[in-house]
């Protein structure tokens, strides 16, 4: 394994989820990945800048929805323009897996790392390391790469990939990957040491992913295969793009490709890895006052203990008296108050 | 009694006032009578309007401090903008009132009616005929006529009057005027039927006034009076003011004139009077959904009941799920979350 490794890799960020659990902060028009949640880069800027310390800026593309292709294109200026793919759909991972791999292979590109656009990483070495020891991994092989995070507690939220065992860094095979478990099952993956959490990321040569799909997928590949051929100087017709887009299945690249290939690999991963998947979680990650309550914005509070409070507009300011453990979310036009053991029923709000 | 009582009336609203208690709604800057709590006017443009209900524009004052003066102002245009005065400092009601007297006698007005800025009064009809009342009351005599409210229970935040009976329209004296009472004299009070609520409002000859003035507070008349007469066009010399406030001792009017005037009379009121005094309390001025949350914005909520939810723009929108019972308030940059119960707690996150 060298550095070497990454000279003929691209990284392809999928940016184009949607979800409501970061309501109000996020909205159909500005979702997870793009809210500055910590700090002052949103969770796509920060997975560009990863991606960017992998290899040069040229090489970094992302996948959004047509609907949020202004405001990532707005958010990355660093990117060349072409770089921004607009799925004219929605159709899961697989459309925009096969989509990203063609349009690599048509640049010329071997490896591809596909990345997710809503998770804190960090530190960037550990994870340029761990992209570096999966791209090696896969060279020259047919190997699909993915990264699997050591699991920190019984999550029901991921999915799991079973491998032999999950200490050491060099890549080893996947003998199963398993949907999200209930607790029980869970808590017996964790106390096996055999399964990592599915981190939604992995490499592969261009070729091996083409060969997967023409296997797995064969209309995926052909479809888009014919709109990509088609491209003129890199950029890919709208409107054909849609036609073909409309023809697919709506089916995952884990479901559709990852579980049938012959020949899937694991890097466990070193890096801190957290999908923050609600404001709850969030907490962790913010700057957190003597009284345990987690701020992004200014907080004056009585009594008050272990809230989390998130405003936008980071001068924006909170007061709490007399409550504690409650999320309280402050977003353009729209505040949320709930308890931190109720965030999850946020989406209840949206379901008339 | 007749409605020419009204004729040589000026009415004088006392706008000074300065508070916590609808933090973050009210600041310094604009304290609770300048706030839109209800509907699309301020509590001063609603006490305006009655006033303007009984005397015509040119008549109707404004007594406010110079921090607030042009806000006032800019509230109310329909006022000619010497009726707006300001007060250097706050030295209480005493102060305020003896400046409206001399203020409107140098005018050539007659009698006078002396007004809150921030209570919920109405309807207007009963207001013009309960001040027309104390206005005929007064008439040719020394009486100083306050407004008495019944009171629907025994508040603790009121001074009240005592009477020889709470019932009929006349006016008839006050045997006493008490302080803000503990509950159960405030129990007894109420029980008794001989003590009506204090609002701070009442009408009297301005002739009576002074000569009260010139009995029981005799500097607030020559120091106030110097300044007065020196006006030109009416509009006071803003220094001479500030010197003549700085002058004077802090007293309310209650204190230093009502309580002990030997002709104090009082009209019970027959309008609904609230004070307002906290947001649990707006509670019941606001529109109420069937889970019996008072919201002025727009509320989505999911298990959620008897929140008290106050939004500055009533276009602002908070969601609240699983919580009820709180108080949630939007203005500006500030969002205050406080169960009903503390919200009179809100004070403390001051006093550091």
């Amino acid at each position: 394994m060298t550095v070497t490794a990454l000279n003929d890799l691209s990284c392809v960020i999928m940016a184009g989820g949607a979800g409501t659990r970061f309501w109000p902060a996020s909205t159909e028009d500005k979702p997870k990945q793009l809210l500055t949640l910590i700090g002052d880069r949103s969770l796509l800027q920060l997975a560009v800048d990863r991606a960017i310390a992998c290899v040069p800026a040229e090489r970094v593309l992302v996948v959004t929805s047509r609907r949020l292709h202004d405001a990532v294109r707005a958010q990355l200026p660093e990117l060349p323009a072409r770089n921004v793919i607009a799925e004219p759909e929605r159709k899961d991972t697989a459309a925009a897996t096969a989509l990203a791999t063609l349009a690599v292979q048509a640049r010329g590109g071997r490896k591809l790392c596909i990345l997710t656009a809503d998770h804190l990483i960090g530190p960037t070495e550990l994870f340029v390391a761990a992209v570096t020891r999966a791209a090696a991994a896969c060279e020259d092989t047919d190997a699909i790469v993915t990264f699997g995070v050591v699991p920190t507690h019984p999550a029901t939220g991921f999915g799991y990939l079973e491998v032999e065992r999950i200490d050491g860094d060099e890549a080893r095979p996947v003998k199963r990957f398993v949907e999200k478990p209930d607790l029980a099952t869970a808590s017996a993956y964790v106390a096996s040491g055999r399964f990592l959490w599915n981190s939604g990321m992995f490499v592969f040569e261009t070729a091996a992913m083409l060969a997967a799909l023409h296997t797995h997928l064969p209309s995926h590949l052909t479809t888009l295969g014919d709109v990509v051929a088609k491209a003129v100087d890199g950029v890919i017709d709208d409107h054909a793009l849609a036609a073909a887009f409309a023809a697919l299945p709506r089916i995952s690249i884990d479901k559709g490709v990852m579980e049938k290939h012959h020949n899937v690999r694991c890097v466990p991963a070193r890096f801190a890895w957290s999908d923050v998947g609600s404001f709850p979680s969030l907490a962790e990650h913010l700057p957190t006052d003597p009284a345990g309550n987690a701020v992004r914005g200014h907080l004056r509070s009585l009594d008050a203990h272990n809230n989390v409070v998130w405003c936008e507009d980071a001068g924006d300011e909170v007061a709490i008296v007399g409550l504690s453990d409650v999320v309280v979310v402050r977003a353009g036009q729209r505040t949320l108050v709930v308890p931190r053991n109720r965030a999850e029923d946020i989406k209840k709000l949206f379901e008339h």
